[in-house]
């Protein structure tokens, strides 16, 4: 094979054979195909797209690229769920716990926060010593051991599609479907997990701010990882303002503990409560999805789902006095306020805006080689539909200093929308995908 | 600017300005944009095309990557031809000659034969000495003398062009209009040439064997060239069949050498005396186009033509004995002869087999690394239209070896279409353009 004629065949509008695309894959992960040659192909793929067969074939190709985690020895289906990425979107580290604590194994591997998204690793390395690298083979004893591991993709997961990911990052190649999932499940399949929940997102604080770009997104991701084997469930979510009341890497980690505790704010834990009830009822523990909603309901009442966390981040090396008492979790040196410029209603926050404001004050990272302040960040102390007089506090700024205080303002400023009458109300879960193929 | 934001709007269809379109030609001169940016650029550039202004805007960068040769020292308006290229396609070693004799001077830089199409500096070099590599002053002191110099394009012109053509080569993203149209021209702009004659060629043994692609692209050219500020003149012509009786390097100088005496085949005696009439015309040599061609049958008729010639040969270090006695130029060790199978008139040689069989005896390259042997190819003994007997002699092959021989046997009879009936005659300049702008 050649890869100029594979190139001209896509360039073309064909439709590729399995064999080319494994070629093309190994190519990438090898070196055999020099980059200019896969760019000029991945720019062919985003303007002519990819049949759901070829679509399938590459996501193959990328997990074959690397090791498939072999989970045979921890008994049961194993389920993980992925999100696309939002603002405040903290529910990896309550739910993995909670759905472990109900007897259903969550080998999680997770990605950092890049642009105004968090990442779930950033998160779990505020809580001190934490370590999100561990070995496959630490990785699979854990995940027999306590049912669940928060670690890091290693190198020997789907390295083809870290190679094409850093060349689409540069060649404007990344927003096509048929390259994002088979990236997304490529790294989820090489896990070695049996059943997959998706929280596909839309809203300016998510990677598709249109509602049709996001539902295309959760049907592709959901008929891919059909195709693949998966069971799989997808909810398509609100991300047009942040989740729960935090921003900010040790304060999402509170708010996180804070839900485990039986509290938190009502949208984070339905949301938590949902997808959890999700992964226990694909991964067959409980009967139905109403039996599994009650069970993580319980399981947040009564402690067992913060148990759970707390073994985890005590076999990672986490310091769980953080987790017993999150105030002693990393703090910002400088504090300051945001209040209501007048009297009304709090309308909405823009999530996107106050993502890139969190990236200025340091929580989050412009370029992916960036580290990350765990301490700082926002707290939303009124949310929208709350009633506030001027001068009423809106935002607590936990900041490095004073200077980027003043820079974030503005920030603030054009990220709220205040009214005089009360919002209507935002639902948070907006449609549920790939149901009919598991129930 | 960043070269990413630049495909992105390209990949979106969007036109580009002629900053960004500078900014990307310099970063492939320079290599501050890697090759797998480009290549993904010109990907979504053969997907999405250029309007005629990015067109331009993309000629005036390529050859502003490289040294634009001044012979404003040379009075008179510079002319040159190009030629999409073909199989026995020699007009070049004809008309660079006579049009300089006829007063008008002709900056001539060439190209090699690729694949089946012959190149000029190939047929050039199969005159013992010829020194087809000048330096600029070289080039320019020789056409302020004899008013011609035959060279290849030298490493100072329009180096962005060369980088492209060679990513392109790999990339599947040669035949691209817009890419093909600026390629062609930025390196005749910066010969420092006033105007341009092109031989835009059609049929099985052409770069566009479609007569509607070779159309579209005579037409991008034209207008390309007169938006480029060149007086501009172009033949749609036919490359279904060879041009006059040879094939290969020393074979086809022999031929032009005949024409150059005032005979020789037909064709190429009438595409040669239309083409260098052009010539003549755009640069002012005569009054009109009917007069120019007057002029041009008399230089070839009295031996001006001729002489032109030999003292470009004499200057750029080729043996002068060969174009005094042809029969010294160099000979192939093997000659055999193809006969006609069967009675009746030869309809068709197929240029694009013809070509490809010529490349197999060595007379042209499978890639460009490759060397060629001066002395083999064919000479047609009967031409289209010819009535003959069985085993009638109709092509003389000239080899290296018997075994060439035997393996291109099956190739000329695949190329050979034989009729009962006369063919219908094969109109050789099927369309004029560009006339009227020069007018």
């Amino acid at each position: 094979m050649r890869a100029v004629d594979i190139i001209r065949a896509k360039r073309d509008g064909n439709a590729l054979t399995r064999e080319q695309i494994a070629w093309m894959v190994t190519g990438a992960s090898d070196g055999s195909v020099p980059p200019y040659q896969l760019s000029a192909w991945l720019m062919a793929v985003w303007l002519r797209g990819m049949t759901p067969d070829e679509t399938t074939w590459l996501t193959d190709a990328m997990v074959d690229s690397g090791v498939r985690v072999d989970l045979s020895a921890v008994p049961g289906i194993k389920v993980d769920k992925h999100s696309t990425g939002g603002v405040g979107d903290k529910t990896s580290l309550i739910i993995a716990p909670v759905v472990a604590a109900l007897g259903v194994p969550v080998p999680m591997m997770s990605g950092r926060g890049l642009g105004h998204t968090g990442g779930t690793l950033d998160k779990l390395e505020s809580i001190q010593g934490f370590r999100t690298r561990l070995t496959l083979d630490e990785f699979r004893a854990q995940v027999a051991d306590l049912g669940c591991a928060l670690i890091g993709q290693t190198d020997e997961v789907a390295p083809a599609d870290r190679t094409l990911y850093a060349l689409r990052d540069v060649t404007a190649t990344v927003e096509s479907l048929p390259l994002i999932c088979a990236s997304i499940l490529s790294k989820k399949i090489a896990e070695g997990i049996d059943a997959l929940v998706l929280d596909v997102k839309t809203g300016s604080g998510a990677f598709m701010a249109r509602e049709d770009d996001a539902r295309a997104l959760a049907d592709a991701l959901v008929g891919l990882a059909e195709r693949s084997g998966l069971r799989v469930a997808a909810l398509l979510t609100q991300m047009d303002v942040p989740l729960g009341r935090t921003i900010g890497n040790a304060l999402e980690v509170r708010e996180c503990v804070d839900v485990l505790r039986g509290g938190g704010p009502a949208d984070l834990v339905e949301l938590s409560v949902e997808l959890a009830a999700l992964m226990v009822w694909l991964g067959q523990g409980r009967p139905s999805l109403e039996a599994a909603r009650d069970a993580v309901r319980e399981a947040l009442a009564d402690g067992r789902g913060l148990a759970a966390f707390r073994a985890i981040v005590q076999r990672q090396g986490g310091d769980v006095g953080m987790i017993d008492d999150p105030a002693t979790l990393p703090q910002a040196p400088v504090r300051d306020m945001f209040t209501a410029p007048g009297e009304g209603y709090v309308a909405r926050y823009d999530a996107g805006l106050l993502g890139r404001a969190a990236v200025q004050l340091g929580a989050g990272r412009a370029r992916a080689e960036d580290a990350v302040d765990p301490a700082v960040g926002f707290d939303l102390l009124a949310v929208p539909g709350d009633r506030v007089v001027a001068g009423a506090p809106l935002i607590a700024i936990h900041a490095r200093t004073a200077a980027d205080v003043a820079a974030v303002r503005p920030m603030l400023a054009e990220a709220l929308t205040m009214s005089a009458t009360p919002p209507a109300p935002r639902p948070l879960i907006l449609d549920r995908l790939g149901l009919a193929a598991t129930r």
